[in-house]
């Protein structure tokens, strides 16, 4: 099932007053140093306050409101330690139903007591993520149960669209002329590059991946889903390879009108900067949106141009090993 | 000029309205990791998401609320690089007038721009920071302009009550035990204290000081402000010697209910524990008040314990050598 950019946007916008009964309306705020850095006027969407610390709580949250009570109560099922898992956890907690998360054997103490704390069941199960995500698939299938993806989902591609809903809503009518989203399967930016598209035909949209880790980006570039040798990058947010088929991939392609590709010291650079000027916590893919704006400045100056802080769920063992 | 706790009480009480319609009415929420840790029920206000990163946006609010605006306009004058800097700073950028900061020559750049972007004019003068609040006292009385000092002011007290205040608003009528607040001059915990007490008389105030740095302390349990051979700590917002003759002993005097003395090791822990479980950049004296509220976890078993989030004004630079 694909869905056109205006399909999209017309789904994020009739989910968005749901959302927003569950979920934070986050800050869209001028950061003032980062504006005087990067010579525009910056304007971020402060996702990495949202409840769960990022952005896929909303998509989770589209996701779980389009499933009957029997679905919930029967069990949800996905697979991710990170952000996703999380999301899926608190629309579980918030809706009510059962949440299944198949999770790696050394996944991170810290995150799987998160887990717990939203009352999932845990399924840990060897080591490679995609072979923990086929389980996971395979399991629903087996029992009847839902599968809930990171990102090729049109419901979770709507749902991540409402943070366009919001930034439009926050806008008030003022100009907008850039915005730039980290990307990593695709679905936050497409979501909301549908909404802003949708009411600023002339905004420009940048796609940030670190430049280690660009399956995304040469996906696009070769028409089709391309595995990328990648390199580890701060921004773990966004890693992994692009889903065969895919639904962002056409989504991408006829939204995104440059693509940055940002060092891995760029990214921590940007960290560092919006900790020592805006001491907000962010984590590696935020900083990576963050990094992305810093490379395009020259371009973008004098521009009013929106950053989506996608996330904050930032390690002080992974923060001391960027900032060192 | 001394007031009573009562009376501290009610100026807080008077100007939270006022305060409101400029300030950020900063979220009081449960810590759910933080709680598990300590095994008590753990409610934080989240003083470090303030206007200007700290509480110190409150006091210095109150008090240039109370200045005519032939006194805004004439100069106020203060000597802080810090959040009480960025507090008058705010209270001016707000109301309008002008301000005067003596700051020392090596202060941090990033400091300094800080300072800049909200206005007010700098004088670097020296390294001494004793010497540069004198020279600012000096200056503003050869000049008939106001002083605005960091604690020792009834106005700069009631403006930190201003907390507490709000504490009892969102406790919206449920127990509290305990509170657990940060002393460095003493402003903050005393305006605290006098607003709950009143409330809630037999609430445990929990005085929080580094203990290679406990002045306050040292100074309640001689009975007259002594002076302490401190030394580096990373909850440098409370640094410092307590000004001769300050209102503020002997409202901790008669409201402190228990000295913490935390050690540095305990602060990096609670800050690296705030970080790792809820992803929010605090800054030193913020983990000191969570580290205190560690130290106390047998007395506070089962208990329900606010503990005041002071500031989030951590530097990168700082939180490297924090964490690593």
């Amino acid at each position: 099932m694909t869905l056109t950019p205006a399909e999209i946007a017309e789904r994020a916008e009739r989910v968005a007053p749901r959302l927003r009964e569950y979920l934070t309306l986050t800050a869209f705020v001028r950061y003032d140093a980062f504006s005087d850095d990067v010579g525009a006027e910056v304007l971020v969407k402060c996702e990495h306050q949202q409840r769960t610390g990022s952005f896929k709580a909303r998509g989770a949250l589209a996701k779980v409101l389009g499933l009957t009570d029997e679905q919930c109560a029967a069990g949800v099922v996905t697979a991710s330690t990170g952000n996703h898992g999380l999301g899926v956890g608190n629309a579980l907690a918030t809706l009510g139903g059962r949440g299944i998360v198949y999770l790696p054997e050394n996944a991170a103490p810290g995150k799987v007591a998160a887990l717990r704390r939203l009352g999932l069941e845990l399924r840990a199960e060897g080591n490679d993520t995609g072979v923990l995500e086929l389980k996971a698939r395979a399991y629903a299938a087996e029992n009847g149960l839902t599968y809930v993806p990171p990102y090729n989902d049109p419901e979770i591609v709507a749902g991540q669209g409402t943070v366009g809903v919001e930034i439009i809503e926050q806008l008030a009518g003022e100009r907008l002329d850039a915005v730039v989203v980290a990307v990593g399967g695709g679905g936050l930016i497409s979501g909301v590059a549908a909404v802003l598209k949708k009411h600023l035909p002339d905004i420009t949209v940048y796609g940030a991946q670190p430049a280690v880790d660009d399956a995304m980006a040469a996906s696009v570039r070769a028409g089709e889903v391309v595995k990328v040798d990648a390199g580890e990058t701060l921004s773990d947010g966004t890693a992994g390879s692009v889903e065969p088929g895919s639904i962002t991939l056409d989504l991408c392609r006829d939204l995104v009108d440059d693509w940055v590709l940002v060092p891995e010291d760029a990214i921590r650079d940007a960290l560092r900067l919006v900790i020592d000027t805006e001491h907000q916590l962010i984590e590696g893919s935020a900083a990576l949106a963050f990094a992305a704006a810093r490379e395009r400045r020259t371009e973008l100056a004098g521009k009013r141009v929106a950053v989506v802080s996608c996330g904050g769920n930032m390690s002080s063992s992974t923060l001391v090993r960027a900032l060192a």
